[in-house]
């Protein structure tokens, strides 16, 4: 496979020139590096099929010839709903090695939600699994505009549909666009505190900075493999994929978390490396499969969007005693990472006792700031809005200056996580400035729910909040009142809030109250008293 | 210390703006990393003078005051002639700090070749050291165009000398200036293959980029402690600077490289990491201080210049059996990182060995080719010439179009060095395409050496090759025919070449030759021939 040439339209693409050269960092790089590093060696494992960077490499420049062919030219989006898998990986590089802007979509979203992101970022070809099958048909007209859906099965296509592997085999290869910079490289979809959810634009520029600072704080290797057990399509896992390949290592997947079948791949994969929640890690270490299972190659395991509750902390160093915890903290828009807390500190004991609640230091490359409403930094130990500055940082939210210019202040990120810092850098979070639940990993936006809830006939008014839950750290909570003379039942609540939304944002209990919601002075829902009850004498998990 | 606001200035000078917000790198986000999360934390340590990043950082922040004060202004240059330390140090983060552009000097220049470079350069300002002080009266004319000079001393300065303690004890600090992404940062003079030596433009993006490439190579962390011990001016020091500050290590200095302060300094210091050439490690270990000092703290050293020789080789590992040997390759104009050898490879013996003559694979954002002299990629194992594209490729040669124009074709950085790449990317060089000799760490352009040879009267013709040195490497050896009729000896030659060029590129060895020199068919002078006898039986020690 020859690779790339064309250098002439780069230069034209991201106007980063200088004295006639450009100099810029780019998706494809970290797949060319592999390839020339470890032709030979492992790039994916997934169930038992193993492909080298060769393979790999070659099916991916093919498939991105076949994308191409169907029509998609590069800055076009290209849209992907599907489980983990080594075609999902194939996708990740083969977007960017046509130019073309990926978008993945949140697997766990209800038709209307994927029929907003496909409109939204007017995809123009979107690719599925079996798993999605079904869901083609509840798609509304957005179906009608895309230019082709591409099954990506083992088995043959569909009627109507594309095949992947026919698209590998039919195409052959094509040299790398070499889109980089600033270039938009993908549109990732976050929750939306007024109801819809925000594409997150990203540059090739911020998801190479976040592989290099991955890289540097994580420690990813040549020897390094990569156990894709989170969703893909969150950047908390899928952002790995640069970062692992640019060091020539191996992915592993998982279709999806289940604790058995990632004991069971971690052991015959040999897996060294993996991206967790805590509650993803606190199955796994209860699961029975660990006791059959040689888990001794598990080096290391970031974990995220919740601190790790002390039980779960003491089985795992019972069950994996010699793997570091790195507690990661981010989001999308900083592509992801914005923090790391060196494993030395998730511990309970010892010199480096006392920071296993921090989600740690700026990463490498990031300025980190706590802030106050007018921006000001505020002193170490005062609580305020954490504000990230650097490469990672998005270029945007995809069609919404407003929205953008909410977030982007002065070139600071607006996280709307409130945090303080201690005297090293160290970044507590405190609470979160965002209406916002986080259940099992998963934001959680209430507006979003609340807004699903209010199109239920009967419905006065309500309010949606995260109570603790032993499993999932917190659970969707709604307080419904129901107008007069109407009979609500939570069942009825639930049922109807399953057409709208993804079944992980329903809420999983509700309160029928008769009496008014509490009031601020200006007439805003008293969320905290509220959630007063529910929290009484226990911490509240965030971050 | 208040940091930086000013964001305002930021976006109109990078031009990298997406949706009207910019993100880049920028180095002064490394100091800022450090002083975050190891505020206490000892950033220099020079011959027992230790200073935390809370004081590093104000000294910088006042210094840049200083020098603004002086009339330096963001994109101006300042220059710096001086041996290693802490204010060293200082000075290359005060220079970004303010938006300034550092130009480093080779301390071991001639006085016409600092004047060059400062004419070259239009340096507005001169800091140097008390080594230096009688070089300042040697300058020519472009001593006049100096702002100011600023003396870098411990003791008073001199009559008309600035004094850098006073400019920092007189100068509240002021904001970080935010220079970033492809502003310029430094100017970085190299031998030049036509007489004159050129100025390297480099870019913050080019120096973080290199910085995070180091930090994931050669795995610095909060905890290394790095001996600069080669000379900072280079990069191959120099560019340390910001990945041991980005990671929060300590910094260590010897003012110039001796084999029995270095080992006392590694010793006393803790110093964990250093980059040396081999001739300098050889002498390390075979100093007798070494058997009276403990350096089990010496964790990791990169080497460059030249490849190990297997005598050296076994010497180190008898002497620091614990620490790990990364031979890497680069050049001022990649920033300057563009290939590592992992460590593990440094051996003799076992499954790693057969690689130590490597000089490694492709640093992590980089992408490297073997090309024909049509810019083809040739098969591996095939000798072509290196070409290398990235972030970390410089802007350009400074008021050199032309040569900038003949180094990065299709934005590929030209390197002039020969080499094959095996299977797995592990690059081997051959050959220098370009006429230069390499001694103790040193490139010496040959053809710097003619012209000055040619200036001296009697002189028919002339020419330098670099010959077989135990201790260095390579050592420079001229030969000369002189006109008819005229008695030259080597000793004149000799002394003649120490008015007009650094020592250190002066002939080692002369041949008076009669016969005119050997031509090829194209009327060049046939090199190789001059040089076969030197190295037949030798393996020629090349990169």
């Amino acid at each position: 496979m020859r690779l790339d040439r064309g250098i002439s339209s780069w230069q034209s693409r991201t106007g980063r020139i200088a004295s006639g050269v450009a100099t810029m960092m780019y998706v494809s790089q970290s797949l060319k590096r592999a390839l020339q590093v470890k032709p030979a060696g492992i790039a994916t494992i997934f169930r038992g099929r193993r492909r080298t960077w060769v393979d790999s490499a070659e099916r991916i420049a093919r498939l991105a010839a076949g994308l191409k062919r169907l029509g998609l030219s590069p800055g076009g989006r290209v849209a992907i709903l599907a489980l983990n898998g080594d075609r999902y990986f194939e996708f990740m590089y083969a977007a960017p090695w046509l130019g073309a802007v990926m978008v993945p979509i949140n697997t766990r979203l209800a038709a209307p939600e994927i029929d907003y992101i496909l409109e939204d970022s007017d995809s123009e070809i979107l690719l599925l699994d079996d798993s999605f099958l079904a869901m083609l048909d509840a798609l509304g007209p957005c179906r009608g505009k895309l230019r082709a859906v591409v099954h990506m099965g083992d088995g043959p296509a569909p009627s109507g549909l594309q095949s992947y592997e026919a698209l590998i085999d039919a195409n052959p290869p094509i040299e790398d666009q070499l889109a980089g910079g600033e270039t938009l490289a993908g549109i990732f979809y976050t929750g939306g505190t007024t109801g819809k959810s925000k594409g997150v634009m990203l540059s090739h520029d911020n998801l190479v900075s976040n592989a290099a600072n991955a890289i540097g704080g994580l420690l990813y290797n040549r020897d390094t493999v990569y156990l894709h057990a989170a969703p893909m399509f969150h950047l908390a896992d899928g952002a790995s994929t640069f970062g692992v390949t640019m060091v020539g290592g191996t992915h592993a997947f998982v279709p999806k978390f289940d604790p058995a079948e990632c004991v069971e791949t971690m052991a015959r994969d040999r897996v060294t490396n993996a991206a967790l929640v805590p509650t993803m890690i606190n199955m796994l270490v209860h699961s029975p499969a660990v006791t059959s299972h040689d888990l001794s190659g598990v080096q290391q395991i970031m974990y995220g969007a919740s601190p790790m509750p002390e039980a779960t902390l003491l089985k795992i160093l019972e069950v994996l005693p010699k793997c570091r915890f790195v507690h990661g903290w981010g989001m999308t828009e900083l592509s992801p990472i914005g923090s790391l807390l060196d494993p030395r500190y998730t511990t309970l004991t010892g010199p480096y006792a006392g920071r296993i609640k921090s989600c740690g230091q700026a990463a490498l490359t990031a300025e980190v700031r706590i802030v106050d409403a007018e921006d000001r930094e505020v002193p170490r130990g005062t609580v305020g809005e954490i504000v990230v500055r650097g490469p990672m940082v998005m270029l945007g939210y995809w069609k919404k200056p407003e929205a953008t210019r909410a977030a982007l202040r002065d070139g600071w990120m607006h996280t709307g996580d409130a945090a303080y810092m201690d005297e090293e850098g160290f970044i507590f979070i405190v609470d979160r400035l965002k209406d916002m639940v986080i259940s099992g990993g998963e934001n959680i936006y209430c507006g979003e729910v609340e807004n699903a809830i209010s199109l239920l006939p009967g419905v006065m008014e309500c309010a949606v909040i995260g109570i603790p839950d032993e499993r999932w750290g917190e659970a969707v909570h709604a307080v419904v009142v129901p107008k007069p003379g109407t009979n609500l039942t939570p069942e009825a609540v639930i049922a109807h809030c399953r057409t709208q939304i993804a079944h992980y944002k329903c809420p999983r209990s509700v309160a029928i109250r008769t009496e008014p919601l509490p009031l601020s002075g200006a007439g805003k829902i008293l969320k905290t008293s509220l959630r007063e009850p529910f929290w009484r004498g226990k911490e509240k998990r965030v971050n």
